[in-house]
């Protein structure tokens, strides 16, 4: 095979792991039990073509959760994390965050209900908890947040009253505005010092 | 059959139900992932008789988390939810399910990390969520709680802290002492009003 041939094949291997990704996405978030069967044909490529990259429904699943994350991330580094007072700047990342989720909610649902595995989820999670860490760190510093508390225990208490808030809302249990502002308030109270 | 040959049988059925149960708990609770063959095993019964009392595995476990339900809520109504400053009463109550929760480590796990179904449980938690309510609910009555957030909202809150330091916990990221007093901190904090 010569270098131009190669190159050619990673170009279309790239090509076709962002297909079946994309096709994942789509599929996925319209039913979270979608088969890798459907998944390949919205793809437009083979079942085998779909384990060629990903060795099992898992590691793709495994895949999709972190291309979500990778977006998250990002959409929560495009709200200036690093300015203003912190509880501001968290209510504003928070916000970010669930933007990004909310395009995907049948999938975010799945994740949550089904997780890949507790360590691998906690691991998807870290660019999530680091982000929020480093402003709720900023908010201890200030004075804003308890530095009596540990800032880990901080970041938990966020992402949980977050999901908390996203599942009353997806249970319809409360309408979105009103989960939005009691999770809001019960967050900052339970961040601010006495 | 004789109505006496009746009663024998029903007491027989009774017994192996409890005796299937029983097995169950106590195998779940060192592997999660238990089979109903060794659930049997244990039980002294064959895998036919598991399926006559229970249609399906999901079914089985279904009924230990009402078995545990049911503990739970025993041991929270033993804490005097109804006695003395509302805090007080929650935190006692919390207590006690968390006590008896700990009895089945391996179980509670297995439920967090893989719930029978989201509607299953929820119904399933219910009784712990109603006892949750009526001490919210005196708190919001007497000002202790803030009444300008709902009830359902605040038991939520109780009940993902709670769980939360539970797998800070389990994931051993923190010292049980330590994860208990950040919760009843952000707890309390959470539920007092401004």
């Amino acid at each position: 095979m010569s270098r131009y041939q190669a190159r050619n094949r990673r170009a279309d291997a790239v090509r076709s792991r962002a297909a079946i990704l994309d096709a994942a996405l789509r599929l996925l978030r319209a039913d979270p039990d979608a088969s890798v069967e459907a998944i390949a044909a919205a793809a437009d490529v083979t079942r085998q073509t779909v384990y060629a990259h990903f060795r099992s429904r898992e590691r793709l699943l495994a895949a999709v959760v972190e291309q979500v994350t990778g977006e998250t991330a990002a959409a929560m580094d495009a709200a200036d994390p690093d300015t203003g007072p912190a509880a501001e700047a968290l209510l504003r990342v928070l916000d970010a965050a669930a933007r990004t989720a909310e395009r995907y909610p049948g999938l975010v649902q799945a994740i949550v209900t089904n997780p890949v595995s507790p360590r691998t989820d906690r691991e998807a999670h870290a660019p999530i908890s680091e982000r929020l860490i480093r402003v709720i760190e900023r908010g201890r510093a200030s004075g804003e947040f308890d530095a009596g508390l540990p800032a880990g225990w901080l970041a938990t208490v966020t992402i949980t009253l977050a999901h908390a808030a996203g599942e009353q809302v997806a249970a319809g249990l409360m309408p979105p505005e009103e989960a939005a502002r009691a999770m809001r308030t019960t967050l900052l109270r339970a961040l601010t010092p006495p």
